[in-house]
């Protein structure tokens, strides 16, 4: 006997987890259109041209191409938001949200995958610092909606990393940000090692960098850190004074740090850049940024503001658990009884419960062992109970059996179940 | 300033008509969930191996491959789940639902593209027509949750229609069943024709065709139908009046009428068939039917029935419509209220109401044009109602306004949008 799985990197989304990412998708879409989102998709295949727009080097080779060399799958969200808002006209700001696949070839490693699902929301068409603190909220909301408490959100702004960055290694801007994106996954002394590398050699500079180091340390404060902001990009500072100052007005307790050493990958950012961590080790769960230059690549150019929750990391951090067994499973003691199990199936569905007939002849007891598996009831209908109209409704967790009329038993479920 | 679109047949879905696929979709999810199916996907690529193990000449050529020449997009949801179930074990009968995706390289046409989604339910380990008859049901009451009225079932029988054609032209089935797939594209003159060009040219042949067409008119019975299905098929008649007899106990009025010479392409049925149509000239909105022998290809072979939900044919059909304007718009007369109209927002969110704040610093009239586009109602926050710690809400239907507190003013939204 053969056997076939799923390509390398990817995955089958069985019964269980597929419920619980059904509903964790739907939670967020919930917090999305409560903040006056809307939904757009694209098609998962775009002409390769505009994949490549703007997608730098190492997501370029991971694209999926199709053999005709024309097309190619979506490496993210972003990318297809800003060809169709380039050639569609719509009011702005122009609020959407998207939550499904993207495909990336990575090497697969735990917790990585060649197909993983993206939730975005982006703001299209506002200058203001109004639509990062919405952002931001909402993402917050939406974490807090799945169940994860005491969020932090890391912020910095593109503008005033680089101008940190030119005042330590002027011409190394970018070499200096790759590095300090570094920052947290290798030690302060190798840190210090890789900045000599690439220019930092002087005690002047070396100095500048270890201050700016310890400016990133715990003991210093938000003002602190906020002052040398203010140094280096005074407009930048300003952004992220409005952000911090607007964000604690959504009803929420939001914790606000200010990472200057914060990067984040994209080259596409121009302004504020925010992550959204749940610990120390957990890494962040959402991440986005300002991206004022992309859409003018495709056509019409606009502000535009986006965040994206990491959902796949969200839900590996789920508590995994079985789906609540639910509904009723109407068993059937003799072939003859058959039709009527259906009508009881079915009064139990016009009521919204879920309900299982017996497709296959069983034995009660066969179809006593399926239903404990995946219902909360069971429905006996037999000889004594087609005679008066009735059924016998078991609870299979108490056990407790009562022969009840069909109004009465939904009424039953409906009460448990609620 | 370059325009860029979706790739050929391939379509992006902007918000009013994403809603209706979201609302579409979720409509049918809670009917499949009713009859106890429960979610499964599977990536969108498979091995192009797998794809190809039965999929026909036609299918084969409309495969779009990755290329790497090991992947390739799948392009139907029935050989997923056919890999999936024979290489895990679930307890069965397993009965899953799976709304997707799938991609052919077809050329694109009214309705027909290149990406479309299915929406299948299946029914793994079950060979009594009791699953037939469920899924029948099902897809019935799923139509008819999308407004859809007055469904008919056509029914028929692999094992009959091949038994049917042998009669008529022994050794020649195959191509007999395809021109009876033809039936009601091209006239009676012109299937008569064709019969007589693969083989049926002898006056004996013929007079049983045109007496096989006949039994097909609406003037003959469905006594007449079941009779010459007996008479060639028992098996297949007595599967066929099981299903007819099981599917009138759902509580719902199915009509069901057998049509001996529907055939449906995919060559992996090997028993009952079934379409649904809404009426002369639509075509088929759903089809499916039994097809034990396809497991067995990937692993374990077990008993299989399944139907599809023509879902792009039935959004195309369902009346487009724009979004309901609902929620609400908080305006603000002057940025020093801003903080408030979040607060004010926050409160509208809480309570499960889509609120949407100005991003822009627009003047109220402005505000107020954005707002009659999405919202029913506008929550006005300026020098007056920021004293008395109100909100001036005006409907914007009526034109009516109100000095309400935030309380009294999520109670009037609620009352109107429920």
């Amino acid at each position: 006997m053969a056997e076939y799985s799923a390509p390398k990197g990817m995955r089958d989304f069985l019964p269980d987890e597929m419920d619980r990412r059904e509903r964790a998708i739907e939670a967020i879409k919930k917090i999305y259109r409560k903040y006056g989102f809307v939904p757009m998709d694209t098609p998962a295949m775009e002409m390769a041209e505009v994949l490549e727009k703007k997608c730098g080097e190492e997501i370029r080779g991971q694209i999926f191409r199709i053999d005709d060399g024309k097309h190619a799958l979506r490496f993210d969200l972003t990318v297809p938001l800003s060809r169709v808002v380039s050639s569609n006209t719509f009011r702005k700001p122009f609020k959407r949200y998207c939550i499904g696949p993207v495909w990336r070839r990575e090497e697969p490693q735990k917790g990585r995958f060649r197909e993983f699902y993206q939730a975005d929301a982006d703001i299209i068409g506002s200058s203001s610092m109004r639509a990062e603190a919405e952002l931001i909220a909402c993402a917050h909301e939406a974490i807090s909606a799945l169940g994860f408490c005491g969020a932090t959100v890391l912020l910095n702004d593109r503008r005033l990393a680089f101008k940190i960055a030119q005042s330590m290694l002027p011409g190394k801007e970018s070499s200096l940000l790759r590095l300090l994106d570094k920052r947290g996954k290798i030690s302060r002394q190798q840190m210090i090692e890789e900045f000599a590398k690439i220019g930092g050699a002087d005690p002047k500079s070396q100095e500048m960098f270890i201050d700016f180091l310890g400016s990133m340390e715990k003991s210093a404060t938000e003002k602190q850190r906020l002052e040398l902001a203010e140094e280096h990009c005074p407009e930048a500072a300003e952004s992220l004074s409005e952000i911090i100052s607007l964000a604690q007005e959504y009803g929420r307790s939001i914790k606000i740090e200010l990472d200057l050493a914060l990067v984040r990958g994209m080259d596409y950012y121009t302004g504020p850049i925010f992550e959204i961590k749940l610990g120390e080790g957990i890494g962040s769960v959402a991440g986005g940024g300002r991206y004022d230059g992309l859409l003018g690549l495709y056509g019409q150019g606009d502000y535009a503001v986006g965040i994206s929750l990491g959902i796949e990391r969200l839900l590996s951090l789920m508590k995994e658990g079985k789906r609540a067994k639910g509904g009723v499973f109407v068993a059937c003691t003799a072939d003859e009884h058959y039709a009527q199990t259906i009508r009881i199936a079915s009064a139990f569905r016009a009521a919204g419960i879920v309900a299982h007939t017996d497709l296959n002849s069983r034995s009660l007891k066969k179809q006593m062992e399926f239903a404990s598996g995946c219902c909360a009831f069971i429905a006996i209908v037999g000889e004594k109970e087609t005679a008066a109209g009735k059924l016998t409704l078991r609870d299979l967790e108490s056990g407790k059996e009562e022969l009840l009329g069909v109004e009465e038993a939904i009424r039953k479920v409906k009460e448990r179940l609620a």
